[in-house]
């Protein structure tokens, strides 16, 4: 069985150092692979077990090949290499159709080689494009217009009334959310996330964007291409985030900001005025010891103050 | 068919401007709309596109009701009024009733006109009250008490145990969760928010609150009415939050505080003392750009020495 | 009915002050508690309500048993010995067994004693230990391996894909997730938890770890035994955090890290270097008013220039 280490080489287009008829059953870490298996060196933190490696071949770059003591694809990204190999031999386990347990509303339409997996409800009007795929409990409501090969992990909330309320004479009134949530080809929607949809245009999602577990995507916001947004993540209502950026962990994004394209936003980071610029930024504080971390906090309730005491001795200090 | 402007400027109580028997069957927005539908300005942003509006009608304020080139209701809130006249036009689509794949404990109590959508949880002892709405994959456990007109937007679960546990020679026991979770008439749930049941006492949620997504209401938490709280927040055990409060998204609150009627708290905030007045509050830091986060950031795990030196060169200049 | 004091002092190790044959039927507070019920008095904010309590009997310190007006158990912790009490007047209500909604995977394999509850989902290949219960809505994949006595709360998802991307030529491609979830015996996963399965290898909460509502542990985390974390918590792909451990709410920690046994971080913190001490840990800041805040943020952007500002003072008034 199992796939030979040159078809593999074909796949990623890499180079091979070895017996190409050498067949391959499955993938393991450099350190814990063995015999059939084949594994990869991306981090150089794991060089110092290459040597040992009980692997059949490795997918190493070429300033590791030579030290390769077995098979080795010569990858260009050793990473995006393996990412290729694993697909082709892990592929994932899902079959086409609908669970029985699943609720999918007989006005919704689900192309080619949709899988709808157990506990899934599909409302009324929505859209599942071919190759899709809802895992389980997935929610996706009326009229929620989803791409192709786009996966939705477990307890996913797609097209949930926005957030949005008017007071009137003291008592919050519901204003009823009637956009909806476009979600382009080949995005990935992680465990537990929520998507509202939009209260009178669209949610977006443009294609290739990757969200992981836990965010929550208000109503109007409009996410670029290709960008990722790790667990945990806030967007408020109405923000547009650019092409290609990366939101790290636990960072919260106010509501009706522009953000560029190619902008990093590092981890618990909080964005509160647009950004113009591709580049990376940050907010929050390092941790410290309790003690210490009281003594810092307790002295920045008086910065303003303790900036106001430097400029007058600055003062003081250039009239002696 | 649609609704005369007539009626709309009777169910907002607004001033008509124009045919009063024009036939509005549907809303958008002041860029977006057409020929039958009616849209709002509320937002000095969007003046812009008051002159080139396409809308049948534009509910505007009084500043706004000359320059409107069609029909106008000219209401004194024209957002209230344009939730108002949404309500009447686009109506939730949903059908009292229990959908045969949800499972409503027998000992549950439904009262009229309440939906459980599909996929969702009700326990034995729970009661919902008249005309509420579990939308999809909810889950309600045993003893939960919701009131009237509440909506519960997908994947939330209202009434799981709280997080309970005392530690026992080294292992962490459990302590039985035996108070239930009270809300209140008129809230709003939503999606993937959890409400953890009282350890004895319980949770509430007094009338009208509004939770966003992805909330965390922990054990014996108190929320006082029409108190409106953004996605992503924490709220922890036994903490008591007044009425008519404003908590911005993926701000965390700490167990055991009161806060009082009337709170604004900025997003990100950490709240972690009680707050005795009325008025806005806020913590956390504004997003820079990495490398000055970085060089700041340094600097604030040293901020007590640097008071301390500041304090020194006052003295010293004192003396001077 | 009900269960006898001597019994009750028995499961706890408690000294029993007063009738031996006692019925008790319930538990109450110290404040609400009646006749039949026993109550217990642990944080010493309470000790006002104790004369007057109308219980049949209280669960005290040796320090206030000669206080009780009523029945007393006499215990080295009373908040141990109430949670040992409730668990014996109010066992949790399950019976072993599916639910007919669940969908359990032929594939799956349950141990005795089981509970899988109303829409849950385990997929093929999964363990789920003995005595162990998913309470309403839970998604367990495939070939996750849960202990005995584990309680996973509704809307948890465990196993699902971890945030495995790689970029390829401006796209971001899925990166197979292999490995799965090991959970240990005597773990409790708060509701709408997620747990990611490991990228090659296992993602682990040893024996003991107690998980509160809405917390991230993504791909290769590595959770050491009786460790305890609450609310809201993210934990990033790959970090290790060691034993007897306790996570405040909503704090983040990034990927890659070890952290220490015996380590205990304080709510909202950002952690992003190794901890390598047991201690207490903080970071974030307090909560001001919005002026305040306002006015001390604008100077934390500048502070590295402050603190040169300082030393430029200093080196001057040391040449005075």
């Amino acid at each position: 069985m199992g796939v030979s280490l040159a078809d593999l080489a074909a796949i990623t287009g890499s180079e091979l150092r070895g017996d190409p008829d050498l067949a391959i059953t499955g993938v393991g870490t450099l350190a814990g692979a063995g015999v059939g298996q084949i594994t990869f060196l991306s981090n150089s933190k794991y060089r110092k077990y290459l040597e040992a490696t009980k692997a059949s071949a490795v997918i190493v770059g070429a300033a590791d090949a030579d030290a390769c003591p077995v098979a080795a694809l010569v990858a260009a990204d050793p990473y995006v290499a393996y990412a290729k190999v694993a697909q082709r031999l892990a592929p994932a386990a899902r079959a086409p159709g609908v669970h029985p347990s699943a609720v999918v509303d007989p006005g919704a339409t689900l192309g080619s080689g949709v899988t709808v997996g157990p506990g899934c409800v599909v409302g009324a009007g929505a859209v599942i494009g071919d190759d899709s795929w809802l895992v389980a409990n997935v929610t996706v409501l009326e009229r929620v217009q989803i791409g192709k090969r786009v996966i939705v992990h477990p307890g996913a909330v797609i097209g949930a009334d926005g957030f949005g309320i008017a007071q009137d004479a003291g008592r919050w009134i519901k204003v009823p959310q009637l956009g909806t949530v476009l979600v382009g080809d080949d995005c990935e929607i992680g465990a537990n996330t929520t998507i509202d949809r939009g209260a009178l245009e669209d949610t977006v999602l443009e294609e290739g964007v990757k969200l992981d577990n836990l965010i929550m995507v208000a109503h109007n916001v409009h996410i670029g291409a290709h960008t990722v947004v790790a667990g945990c993540v806030g967007i408020a209502g109405s923000t547009r985030i650019g092409k290609r950026c990366l939101i790290a962990g636990a960072s919260g994004i106010s509501g009706h900001l522009n953000i560029a394209d190619d902008v990093m936003i590092m981890a618990m980071s909080m964005v509160t005025s647009d950004i113009h610029q591709a580049g990376q930024y940050a907010s929050g504080l390092p941790l410290d010891s309790l003690a210490n971390w009281r003594r810092n906090g307790a002295r920045f309730r008086h910065l303003d103050e303790l900036a106001k005491r430097v400029k007058a001795l600055e003062k003081k200090s250039d009239k002696d």
